[in-house]
Order: structure tokens, then sequence, then C-alpha cells
């Protein structure tokens, strides 16, 4: 019997067992960052690789790239975000705190809040009559630009501003024209890129939802402007199907097409996968048709010719179709979607429902006691020769035999292997699934066959 | 025969052929940054899975965590950062433009100058009667603070200064508690971190080895301080082995033990190994004994207990070995190493001598011909086959059979599978090896096989 996970929980769990801890935690943290633990580093690590082979390795059209988060700053004029990458902030007129306004009209009960312009969102907070959370007034309502900023360079003279990238989409335009030159793809093709981006979020919450430094999975995919309806519903597909890959429920996966004031200032179409986390619907993916918004704005202001030539054929801008998807939204995502719980023998336990290919651990071996050296000693041995076949592999041995399979199911393990006395007489082991919790005698020869079969 | 490549060899090869970009190129470039392409990034993915593997997921003492880029600042002054991670910079009176003063005299064949204090610097400065390359006199050697700087909030009443961290050592420092608490690993363990990190480089220089933004692969080994002579004599065969696994030739790496006054605030023993890069032998790879140092100082500026306690025995602040490579430094080393010229029936060539484990591209599947349906409809055939077995496939068409090879060359595919007339005869392709340039017929039905095992 499942019920519905709060955010407490998920948090409390990825601290206790290793898969996220909060950032700088000994220093009493810093807002907006979360760290990744050992078993939370491999559950990225798993989603990245699986995404990285479905969209690049295993298709011929779409060519990997990693751009420096540091960019020449003129990118994001031409692409707008100097002008326009802004939050609507409100703030109190005594503390000089900042307030993100939309928030605060939506916390008050107003809806679409974030589709006001900010002399709305300025007169809904006069008519409604808010006040700051120390009870003063606020003043009008300003955009303010969330792209974080250094300076690269040591003295006044020579130092020049840069920013931390806010979108890792800008690495890949830049380089349309290096990947055409260095490998010659035919249209359409794609450039997909795993990176980290960086928004000052005035108030980052919600867990791994809204940070100020994110990691990004984005394919900017090149058309032909005549494809574009084809291709925006095929990227719609395609990213509604690799997310039920990796095991969210559809049930819980809903779309939004943005209407025409919600979408950003380049895309023509745009559509997000929402999924329902505890804290309600929310943006997971994105598909946008961003049109030849991004080329047209860099061959202006660079000068660069940025058309593609079809062979003996016309010659155009091409259109852009952006599929892209927040890796620790995702993580939260599928935290929150395994997170179950059931009884077991009348006890109550908590167990993740990972989907095999991504949980961290796919198996782990324990001697039935650790005190027993003949079992220690043939658990080893099994653990071991388990090693050399499947990845993934355990060996615990804290605890009893049943804060091990707690644990274990709360790592959402899918198999336990436990050596016992019998092991020693008969040479089998005690298979243990998940999700069942139901147990299985299987013969140390066959073990690693036989776990491959189920993974 | 091999020459000794040049830098702009080298340089040049990445761009051509899709390894490695100037970032933000199209708009100038930005100093200090470079965009890793197609073929770049496959690259970097295998050595950073064949890094994870060997060092964490192989090995049962090691945990992985990967943590924020943006730390708690109070992390940077403990970690003696914010005081001491600066460079000797020197001003030019007029122009105020500044410069590194170490460089400097080295460049003017003052031997070990990073070695002297600021001092010293000033008054050789001085003694050579330098000039700034604009002909004016410089000031006094100054220390310049290298970390990156930004602000974290949007109103000047919360906004908080925040570095890009300098080091992913203290990342891993400040989660020790947590792997402990969440993993309950016994000592000697170690935890392991691939990540970002950022320094304010007043002259980045020599392609990749000099940079702003780079990648470390870091771990920090807890160890009994009574082991700490031995834990570190391990690290550093196990340093020096894996770099020879990944194909680098040993005759082009040395140690060198640092002296007293060249290391790091926090160590105790340091020793790098320097590859010979084409401007010399240059730091690489790093071990370190860093003691108890970074543990001892999160634990007098936090109050928080990091102390290991053995189970019914003594308490103690482990010592820690670190082993510490930079991921770009590793891919210009070993683009240098590759690089290769021989000459084939008469015609000169270059080619990358990379292993085939780390090679962006195993295999490429080419048609004889790319205007004979029969000859592209077949090897599609044994293009779509082999993909299913072997991952790194690549098709390519472009160009005669000639370019293909040196295309193939120059990326270092280990292997090219040619389709010609005869393959629609007798079901066999022509298997071409990239070092010795030989060519053998293999039958389709034993070709993935026959790859693999020479993969």
């Amino acid at each position: 019997m499942k019920k519905q996970v709060t955010l407490e929980t998920i948090i409390s769990l990825s601290k206790r067992r290793g898969f996220i801890f909060q950032g700088s935690e000994i220093y009493g943290g810093l807002a907006g960052t979360w760290d990744y633990g050992p078993l939370g580093v491999e559950l990225k690590n798993n989603i990245k690789q699986n995404w990285w082979k479905t969209f690049v390795t295993d298709r011929p059209d779409i060519y990997g790239i990693d751009a420096a988060i540091f960019m020449n700053p003129k990118t994001w004029e031409a692409s707008g975000h100097v002008e326009g990458f802004n939050d609507p902030l409100v703030e109190d007129v005594k503390t000089r705190k900042r307030y993100r306004a939309d928030h605060l009209l939506e916390e008050h009960g107003v809806h679409k809040a974030d589709e006001f312009s900010v002399e709305e969102m300025t007169s809904k907070i006069k008519e409604l009559g808010l006040k700051s959370p120390e009870g003063n007034e606020f003043g009008e309502v300003k955009q303010f630009n969330m792209m974080l900023k250094t300076r690269f360079g040591a003295s006044e003279a020579t130092a020049i501003d840069v920013y931390l990238r806010p979108e890792t989409a800008q690495g890949i335009f830049v380089n349309y024209k290096n990947v055409i030159d260095s490998l010659h793809p035919k249209l359409p093709f794609g450039i997909a890129q795993i990176g980290k981006a960086f928004r000052n979020e005035i108030t980052p919450r919600d867990f791994l939802f809204r940070l100020r430094e994110f990691e990004q999975m984005e394919i900017q995919y090149f058309i032909h402007p005549d494809d574009q309806k084809e291709s925006y519903e095929k990227w719609k597909k395609s990213a509604w199907k690799w997310l039920v890959s990796l095991g969210l429920p559809e049930e819980k996966m809903q779309w939004h097409d943005h209407a025409e004031n919600e979408r950003a200032h380049y895309a023509a179409d745009a559509a997000d996968i929402q999924f329902k986390f505890p804290f309600g619907f929310k943006e997971l993916h994105g598909v946008h048709n961003r049109t030849d918004f991004d080329l047209k704005a860099h061959m202006e202001k660079t000068g660069v010719d940025l058309y593609y030539s079809v062979e003996g054929g016309e010659k155009f801008i091409p259109y852009v179709i952006e599929s892209s998807v927040g890796l620790d939204r995702i993580i939260l995502a599928i935290l929150c979607a395994a997170y179950a719980e059931d009884e077991v023998n009348g006890e109550e336990r908590v167990f993740l429902q990972l989907s095999p290919e991504i949980a961290p651990v796919k198996v782990a071996v324990f001697p039935l006691l650790k005190n027993k050296e003949e079992l220690v000693e043939k658990a080893r041995e099994v653990y071991e020769n388990l090693r050399k076949e499947v990845s993934g592999v355990m060996w615990d041995d804290n605890g009893n035999i049943g804060k091990r399979y707690r644990r274990q199911d709360e790592i959402g393990t899918p198999f336990c292997v436990t050596v016992d006395f019998d092991t020693l007489e008969d040479n089998s082991v005690t298979l243990r699934d998940r999700d069942s919790a139901k147990q299985e005698r299987v013969s140390v020869g066959d073990l690693a066959h036989h776990i491959k079969e189920k993974l």
C-alpha cells in the first residue's frame, strides 16, 4: 500500500541512506545547493548514462558536446538573457529584503500570477493589502536579472564581467558551426549536452526542485523550417517515452501547453511534461520550438555565417526544437515515485521501487552472521565472484539480517543474497526480491546468470 | 616514425576533427575556456568512466560523491583559501595591467622563481631591470587571491559573497561525516569526486593546461595517522599505474617530489607525476599527504565532531592521502602522446594511437562507393548489426575511401570496415587496423566477435 509521500520523508531518507545531503551541511548549509552522496551519485550517473546512450551514442543523428560553463559575455546579450532573464521581485520598504512577487501572490490565492506584468502585480499587491513577513509595506514590483556574475582577470584595467551560464542551450548554439565544419552532419541533426547551469533564485525551495546550481540535459535539434510541427510532436513523444522508461508512472505525468504569454521570448511553441510532486504538478521536462531565434541572433551579433546549405540545394537558417530536462528534478521525481510502504510479516517497511537499471546498488550480499568465520569467508567468495559478472554489488554485514533488509529496501536494491549455514552444505543461497519480499534458494553456480536475467 | 609534436598541431587537429574548440569561438573566444566537441566529449567520458570504475565502483573501500560547486563561504576560511590561495602578481605602473611575477622571472631565465617570496621577486625584477610589454616600470609584487567570487541573493540586505570552488577536495571533507553516518565505512576508506573547479588565472595558457575552468578527479583517502607513509607510497604507485593503463608512455612521465617550500600549506609530503608536454615536463597528477589539516580546521570552525571511532577502540582525527588529477590535462597528455606520423604506400599520414578503450570511435563502417545503392544498403546492414554488439561504431561515407581512412586515423579509430563489391559475392569485408594500416578480409558473420576480441 503506497501512501502520498511528503517532501520531508524523501529528504530524510535521502540523508539517512546517503543519497543527498544539504550542501555544506556542517556549516549550516548554503541555500539552493545540495550534495549528492555515494548512492545519489550512482543514481545520477545511471540516469545520465541512460540519457546519453538513448539520445547520443545510440543515435547516428545526434552529436554530444561539453561546452564551458563560462562563455563570452556577448553570448548573453545576443540570447536576450542580459536584457530579459528576469524574475519579478518586490522589496520590503523598511528591511530592504526582496521577495518573488508572483510567488507571494500565488500564496495568497491569486491564480496564474506568473503571467501578470510587473504593473499588474504591483496593483494586485496593493489591492490585497499584502505586507511583508515583518509587517511592512512593499514597494513596486521590479524585474531582477537572475544571472550570477563574476570577474575574469586580476586588474581593473583588464578584468571583464562574465556570467555563470543560466542555461546550457547557448553552449550548443555557439558550437553549431564547429560541429558542422568538423563532422559534416546532414540536416536534421541534433547537438546534445549535459552540464551545470546557475540561477540566482531569490527563494530556492522544494529540495531539488528550485536550485541555484543545477544540471541540465539538453538536445537542440536542427531542422528545416517546414518540419517544425512534425519534429516538435516527435520530440514531445520521445521525451514522454524516455521518462516512462525510467520508471515514472504515467498517471503522475501530464502535458502543460504554454499559452502565448507564458512562453519564453524565443519560443513559437512550448510544452512541459509536469510531474505530480508532493507540492503539486510542476515542470519536469520541456519541449520548445525555439525557431531560428538563437542562430539568427548569434549570426547578427558575430557576423559569422550560420546558414545551413543543402548540397547543391537551398540555404537557410535551421529551426530548432529543444528537448530539455533538469537532472536534479528527475532524481526528485524518481525518488518520490519510487517511495513505497507496505507490511512484511506483520512489520511495516519502507522500500524504493527503483527500476533495476537505475538503482545504485543492484545486489547486496550478506553473511547470515558476521561473527561466524566460515559464513563470512563463503559470503566473501560469493560476493567477489558476483562482482566480476554484475556491476553494482554491495557487501553488507552491518547489524542483523533484518536491519540489512530494511537498509537495502530503503536504498532500492532489487536483490539481496544471504549466505547461511545451508550454503555450506548445499552451495545454494537465499535470493530475496525487493518488491515482493519473497525468497528463493538459488545454487551459487547459477546465481550470476539468474540475477543478470532478472536485471 | 614519430616526431616531437607541437602544441599548435594538437590544437589544430582538435578543432579540425571535432575534439576541442576554443570556448565561445564565434565571439572571439574567452581566455581560459575550451569547449569539448563530439569526439572530445566521448574521449572525456571514456576517461571519467574508466577512473570511476577503477577507483570507485570496483573498490569496496571508496565512496563516490558529487558536491555542489558552491559551498558555504566559511568553508574557504577554514581551508585557508581566503587567506592563502594567492598568485604573486606585479603591476605595470602606467597601464595597471598585471602579470604573474614568477612566470615573468622564469621567462627571463630565473630558475624556480615560484619558490621565491614576494619580496625576493620584487628585488629580482628590479635587479634584472625588467619592464612590462608596454615598456613601463613594474610596481611591487603582491599576492592576489585566485578564487572567483559572486553573490547569492537579490538585495544588499540579504545577499552574501560566495566563491566558485578552487578545488573539489573541500566538498569531500565537509561530507566526511555524512558518509560515515549513512554508510558506516571502516577505516581506511576513501571518498572520490569528479567535478569542475575554477581559478582566476591571470595568464591562462598552453591549451588545456592552465584553465580558468577545469575538471578534477580526486580521492581523499582517510587513514590512521600511523599508516601515512605506507598509504602515501601506495597511492603514488596506483596513480602511476593508472596513467600508464590509459596508454601514457612511461618514458614521458617522471616523479617530482616537492621540496618543503614548494608544498601547499596543508601538506606534509607531496609529489607530482609530471608529463613531458610540448612545453616541457609539467604537473599532471598529484599525490599529497594532507595530514589531519582539513578535518581539524573544519572541526574547529564548525564545532562538529569529526573524530573517527574504532569500534570499542581509539578515537582520532584521520590523516588524509589525496590523489588528484586534472581531467583536461590528462586529455592534453593523451592527445600529445597519441599523435603519430608515418608513411603508408608512399603517402604521409597522421594518426592518433589512442588505446581502444578510450578511443571515441572504436569502428568506422564505410561503403566503398556512396553512389552504389547495393553497396550502401549492405554497408548499412553491417553497420546496424555491428552497433548492436559494439559501442562506438560510426557510419562514414563522406569523400572517397582515402579521405575516410585519413579522417579515421586522425581521430584514432582502431578499426575501419569497408563494404565493397566482393562483399556482395562472398559476404566478407575489409578490416583495416589503424596502427599497422594492414587490411584483412573477415566474414560478416565473424566481424563483431573478431572486433570485440581485438578491443
